[in-house]
């Protein structure tokens, strides 16, 4: 299978971490791609209509996208332990958990975009405001719940991770460890897991 | 269980679709929520740190979102035939699917808060031409797919009818039918179930 791939991407990162924990990293070969709201990439786009990374091209020519689909049917994949638990609370918590991080992903990325990309005169700060109040809350509610992320890996686990390595990589300046020791803590332990030092975005 | 709610959220109504297809309407309590991408509104941030509808409440106080947790939720907590398939080749045609259908809606909502909420000297072209390129690009992609939305009611149906009838809603001018006859023609008969006519956006 093909795996559309960006290294800074954090969603992509997603994929390669459940790839790398559970095995599956060199049954996918990794297709360079550029994806930008603005910019056309015409090969992204026939394997994505909605023109972002990850995209999985399977060897029978079915294309799977966003990172939550393609990271269950990774996980579909392996005969170890599941990071998609089966049902009830378990999987509930997992699929919760997953969208917090999508969630600060998808605002994160937002406000990136309106105060990198956007011509400085079209900058709306209301909105960069909005954005960042809603990645703020997330990590707020994630240091009350952090005893949530203890026990066996899931996708809530890798995704909220790859949330807080994103913040790292590119909020660096705003600091989201001072006031949440607890959420610090576990992903300064997590961030050390081999799967996580192997998709390190490049500075 | 109580469900953050908002009579025009397309998203909300991928939930109250699948309610009523499934009988268990009578058992949400819908909490109406103003939710905006600008305007805080901390009754939302109680339940929902990323300040956005639907989220769902349970009877033992979790929270649920986005819309696919809730809907897959939901599909859990009836005993007729599953809109979720539990797995294989079905599961993956129908969280494609969905993850479609809630793609056209992600570009259709920011070209939308591109064109209508921004200050009019602060939208940038650029980006509302790339979000309408993204939901363009997925609506022709539907066309060409179109006999894949036949068979049993699935997750993937609900959440496309739901993005088309969005854009009936927000994008009247656009057209989306023009040069997609089948998707149009099979719209036209999903838009007639009951689910459908009791969840259309007052004007």
């Amino acid at each position: 299978m093909k795996l559309m791939y960006s290294p800074t991407s954090p969603y992509v990162r997603k994929a390669m971490v459940l790839a790398i924990e559970r095995g599956l990293d060199r049954k996918i070969e990794k297709v360079a791609m550029t994806a930008s709201p603005i910019t056309e990439n015409k090969a992204l786009d026939k394997v994505n209509p909605l023109a972002k990374v990850p995209a999985l091209e399977l060897d029978n020519g079915m294309t799977l996208f966003d990172s939550p689909v393609i990271c269950e049917y990774l996980d579909s994949k392996h005969r170890g332990d599941k990071v998609f638990p089966a049902s009830g609370a378990r999987r509930w918590k997992a699929l919760r958990q997953q969208a917090i991080g999508d969630g600060i992903l998808d605002a994160a990325l937002l406000a990136r975009y309106e105060g990198f990309m956007r011509p400085e005169n079209l900058r709306w700060p209301d909105w960069a405001a909005g954005q960042k109040r809603k990645f703020t809350q997330a990590l707020d509610l994630l240091e009350k719940e952090v005893k949530d992320l203890s026990g066996g890996l899931t996708i809530g686990h890798i995704t909220i991770a790859c949330a807080l390595g994103y913040l790292d990589f590119r909020f660096g300046d705003m600091g989201w460890r001072t006031g949440r020791p607890k959420l610090a803590a576990w992903y300064d332990k997590f961030a050390r897991r081999k799967s996580m030092q192997a998709t390190i975005p490049p500075t």
